[in-house]
């Protein structure tokens, strides 16, 4: 089974940008009302909707895709803690119904009602809300929710304990994803986006926060943004501050998925970072939707890449490919079959 | 000749920091008058002060270093534009005698005299007297003077034209080079000096910049921030966006140095990037200062990755350790020895 850990729906019908489009107008008129409801979306709009995604999870050979509301659209900057809750609510519950329709194709992965300077009860809420009822096995965690200001504290300050308890409780991860700029210096996917990840990496090296939470685990999206090509400099840091070597520091906590499009990519971040930290992930339908002409093939089609790296032994690609996403995010198991036994017993065989 | 394109002055004698100190206490206290001079320094103390530098070079077989003041000390947010001015135009000074001691081993580059919100005549000032009067050959330019904040617009925003107009009339290359951050999201070398490359790279790659100033170079030091190792994304969102393919944008504008300490990272560099675009860092005395216990070397002994690189043909070599930063710092061609005649055919020939 091939487990694609990081799939946005940048597909969804056109009556969700309605609705936020409504939203935003209202909050520049305050005589115009918020939009309370979003206008009706069929079941087979739905499943129109996510054409492009299953043919795709069909054409490369992956399986199921973890599925969150789109990252650039959850902009938390817009607004207030009203205008991030409801538009939150919608985009997840779009999702769950995604998953409803096609639970073999797409597990859900929960936005957050983030808002700058705002306290995190109502992330706490949403995310209970999500995966206790809409089954969700994870969430989407925004460092940086003014949008590219960078207003929040370091994802290591106590001002997140309240949440990360409910994840630890819940037992679900948080990819850390920030979202669209509002800074002009920071394009989106070509700069926030690794930005952040990189930020984020940081951030966890410098501070003690898995000693506080040792079951707390954090998917740092983007092939981890800078960090595996700079893991030289990420290992000396580490040792000019005393802190532990890089593979104690992550070993249990913080995972990178392999959004990185070209194959000299891939096969870095392979080679310099402990497969068991490793989980597969595409970000299709998403950042970069063109095809390679060096190649002939989309240059998110990142199995491709994988695929051609035949250093990789069976039993570290089955980790990649499927067993580290089902440790990292265990509510999937309720969620997809279980692994077959002949597949444990060699995975088994091969660890020996 | 090895040419290190990105030194900085890590070990400046004491009393640069003294007067620093007692200009920001001055800050913080009106009644206090900002010191006027720096403590004399003599040339003794200025000759121990590099020697780390220099056995360094000598250790690790480079030649010469382009010597810039200690990036992290810069920190344009600190004060007003004469805060600024003042403190630059000594960090500057203090170059200039460590090169005039040592003119084989140190060519200046300059830090600028940058301000949040202020306009850039003291930078382009500031740049003129460097170049003419003390002998620089190039600048670091910072592209968030904020420290952490990016209240600055875009390096491709006519803000900046009028020092752009400078370094072009002067011929003299800028190092992207931000410095310490005073927002506790960033550490400094671990976070935020790799986000600015990546960001500044993305702000080229989105803009025409290049049309409007084609003799405008550019170096993005540390390895590019996170860009070689996500240059598939880069190509494919260049292709997105109807913008050049990356070898034609950054061919005669954008350079990228080696400082990344490890020899997978220097590898995927040397193997991704055009190798006229690379120019030979070490950034020491610098972010990391420890011993790799894996290899027993300096992290930032890059030296010792790029001589491992097997693949690498001796034409090619010789670009990178010399050729590429003569042409990107062409001031540099009067202040040092002209290449051997032999050197020169041999280099001929390996181009045919």
């Amino acid at each position: 089974m091939v487990i694609d850990c990081h799939g946005h729906y940048t597909t969804a019908p056109k009556q969700l940008q309605s609705f936020r489009d409504e939203q935003i107008a209202a909050l520049k008129d305050p005589k115009a009302a918020a939009p309370k409801t979003l206008a009706s979306i069929t079941d087979d709009q739905l499943r129109d909707s996510v054409q492009p995604q299953l043919q795709f999870q069909n054409d490369r050979g992956t399986d199921v895709t973890i599925f969150s509301p789109r990252a650039s659209a959850m902009a938390h900057h817009i607004g207030d803690a009203t205008t991030s809750l409801d538009w939150t609510r919608h985009c997840n519950d779009l999702i769950q119904r995604v998953c409803a329709l096609f639970p073999e194709n797409f597990v859900g992965v929960c936005q957050l009602p983030q808002t700058p300077g705002a306290p995190l009860a109502h992330c706490v809420e949403e995310l209970e809300r999500c995966v206790n009822e809409l089954g969700f096995i994870g969430c989407n965690l925004n460092p940086d929710p003014s949008g590219g200001h960078w207003t929040a504290p370091p994802l290591t300050d106590r001002f997140w304990y309240p949440f990360y308890e409910k994840m630890v409780e819940l037992d679900v991860p948080a990819m850390v994803h920030v979202s669209a700029s509002c800074n002009p210096n920071f394009h989106a996917t070509g700069a926030h986006y690794l930005n952040a990840d990189t930020t984020a990496f940081m951030q966890f090296l410098s501070a003690d926060l898995f000693k506080d939470f040792p079951a707390l685990r954090f998917i740092i999206p983007h092939g981890g943004g800078a960090v595996p090509y700079h893991w030289g400099r990420y290992r000396g840091l580490a040792q000019d501050m005393k802190r532990p070597p890089l593979g104690d520091l992550i070993r249990h906590n913080i995972f990178f998925d392999t959004c990185v499009y070209h194959i000299a990519g891939i096969e870095l971040l392979l080679k310099i970072v402990p497969i068991d930290n490793i989980l597969f992930g595409s970000e299709m339908v998403g950042a970069v939707r063109g095809i390679d002409p060096e190649t002939g093939h989309y240059f998110d089609d990142t199995k491709r890449y994988v695929d051609q790296i035949s250093w990789l032994s069976d039993g570290d690609r089955r980790k990649l490919y499927e067993d580290n996403a089902r440790r990292v995010y265990p509510r999937m198991n309720a969620r997809l079959k279980p692994r077959a036994p002949a597949e444990a017993v060699s995975e088994k065989s091969a660890r020996l």
